[in-house]
């Protein structure tokens, strides 16, 4: 009975699904209502009954095999699938981006206990600074305001180290990108190159902090498995483009990953089950380069519309990824953030007459046109 | 539409879990056919299937606040929900046991770096020695392979502390009850007493390691807010008691758990949203005390029931609490346990003629005359 009644569930809700798509990034190009479309996330972001219908589905499925403490079952699973999409030997689940970062650079590091960030990374600037706290890692950041630091300063930090009275050894160095605290624009990849090759002959190792890396190759022409090539370890979350409630991947060598749980286990943070978190990314591991790929055509057809009418005027950054800077002329941006809410399409609160835009997956629940013509209409 | 949707598959799956009960634990006393039943786990293992279909429950009846790096929402409402659980002031949510057992002896020893635990506890044997790698702690073990450590034992440490040439203190003590290293027996509340005033007499705090804190009173007849009180801060597992996936809640002082979501996103526990773990245990945290007190009746019931056949014995253990022991003569263990399983009844591997059996709410699905049944038959 128990048995019997799950499965008609589970099918209901399967049928269900597939004609409405509760979950996933339908494309409606014709659709008059849609979905909730937001320029805040990085992925869409699945309300908890979405998120409990994505569930049943998979579990009916048979796409939830449980894990123990982290380990094997889906959770397995879904490293491999990360050691595919990311191109390394071996890869481990973690809760969190922070403490992925923090353990690729404490191991990285080894006896050298120098580690260089960027000053505006996450690692250097919203961790509490676990690395010098809990691991004992002095943290040297360059690249002030900045989203990269040069082959100079890094060089020249290194040979100071040298110079100390006291021998001490740079034993790794960070690069995040896209630089959240810089409008997630991207470090190049000929300055990784540079840095790597630097890098490569001081024996000095290479962590990239990669959280929103999947949404880097429609921007900058890299892929992502050649993108990490130059780095030791790589991480990436699972919540920001994956869609899970928390979770992250650290990649690397496998002898790097060997026994990583325990030390997983030791900072805490070895769920004892981690399947509701590792089955949701591993459904969207595959179709989220594709879906974001589309909703940035999608926005840049919705910022050529805008554009058209003087009122808007759409600015791109350097080396940007998918944020934008959507500005108004003449008009009052809280009015029209409030009227185009009313419509479903979410902004983040503005500075000034200015938006920061966020790309991703749940433009394409509408049509460019006619998300176009909400902004319009909602600046009357 | 998709709105709607919702809330038809949210209604229909109300109403058939309220029929069959998808999750919980019913007490079938009739029912010929019954869930599966163990002695294995400390709860309900729900299936990922169960696990979801419970969260559409909640979402469906709005019970679901999602919240935001593990503050607020339901995690905040689960966190009131166990202060008055505990008799704390204040409670925080945390993924691990492991790290509020570390997080609080890091707090509660300051500036006397010394820590008291049991020689058999959690923190001592199975945690990879955090709070001495990533805290710099001393943990100073005592009352080796026993439940207890004594008073003696104590005034020792503390005696010979004071006497190093540099000086040296005692922080905390912490106090893991039941002891799952020693079948889950109780640290007696007697002994509690008497520790907790030596140490307000010398200035240590007290923490409380209650992994499964809330099967006491069944034994100890000793309410869990009055056992907690001699403690400065608690920990309480949510997976093992209440079913969550992961989770755990720190219980203590308002000025203790204030502030503290900050450490914990240090440790790289601050999963973006943990809404999928509390609003589970808070679902099951009002019921637990009784459903455990049935299926201890049950339990008792069912030994008493064995008892009469000569082919089993059941000892229970000092200061025992849901782990007994059950011992077969002229039978064949293996034998024993595959034909149990073949009933959906589940036991440990023996050891010898003898199987550890846990009490759980699972009992609940079976009458216990059933239950006997199938435990006779099954020797044959």
């Amino acid at each position: 009975m128990r048995r019997k009644d799950f499965l008609k569930i589970g099918g209901m809700l399967a049928a269900t699904a597939s004609q409405t798509r509760l979950y996933g990034s339908p494309i409606s190009k014709a659709s008059p209502t849609h979905g909730p479309v937001d320029f805040v996330h990085d992925g869409l972001l699945l309300s908890p009954k979405e998120y409990a219908a994505l569930l049943m589905k998979l579990a009916d499925e048979g796409k939830i095999k449980t894990d123990y403490y982290s380990n094997g079952g889906v959770v397995e699973e879904l490293e491999a699938k990360f050691v595919s999409l990311l191109g390394k030997e071996s890869a481990v689940f973690m809760p969190t981006g922070t403490l992925a970062n923090h353990i690729a650079v404490r191991h990285l590091a080894g006896q050298n206990r120098r580690v260089i960030v960027q000053e505006q990374s996450h690692l250097y600037n919203d961790t509490g600074d676990c690395a010098q706290t809990l691991s004992g890692l002095t943290l040297i950041p360059l690249g002030v305001n900045s989203v990269e630091f040069s082959l100079d300063e890094l060089d020249s930090v290194v040979k100071k180290t040298q110079g100390g009275r006291v021998e001490t050894h740079i034993g790794a160095i960070s690069i995040e990108s896209p630089v959240r605290r810089q409008k997630d624009q991207l470090f190049r990849y000929e300055s990784v190159q540079k840095i790597a090759e630097y890098a490569r002959s001081k024996d000095i190792k290479m962590h990239l902090d990669g959280a929103r890396l999947f949404v880097q190759p429609v921007h900058n022409n890299v892929s992502v498995v050649q993108y990490s090539a130059p780095f030791d370890t790589v991480y990436t979350s699972l919540w920001k483009c994956f869609n899970a409630a928390s979770g992250a991947v650290l990649a690397g060598t496998k002898s790097f990953t060997t026994n990583l749980f325990h030390e997983r286990r030791m900072f805490g943070s070895g769920l004892p089950a981690a399947w509701a978190f590792a089955a949701v990314a591993l459904y969207y591991a595959d179709s989220f380069a594709k879906d974001y790929k589309q909703a940035w055509t999608n926005a840049q057809q919705l910022f050529g519309l805008l554009q058209k009418d003087e009122r808007f005027s759409v600015t791109q950054f350097e080396n940007g990824s998918h944020i934008v800077e959507l500005t108004l002329k003449n008009a009052n941006p809280t009015r029209f953030r409030e009227a185009l809410a009313k419509s479903n399409i979410e902004l983040s609160a503005p500075t000034k007459a200015s938006f920061l835009l966020k790309v991703n997956p749940s433009l394409n629940r509408i049509a460019p046109q006619s998300l176009a013509s909400h902004f319009i209409e909602s600046l009357s």
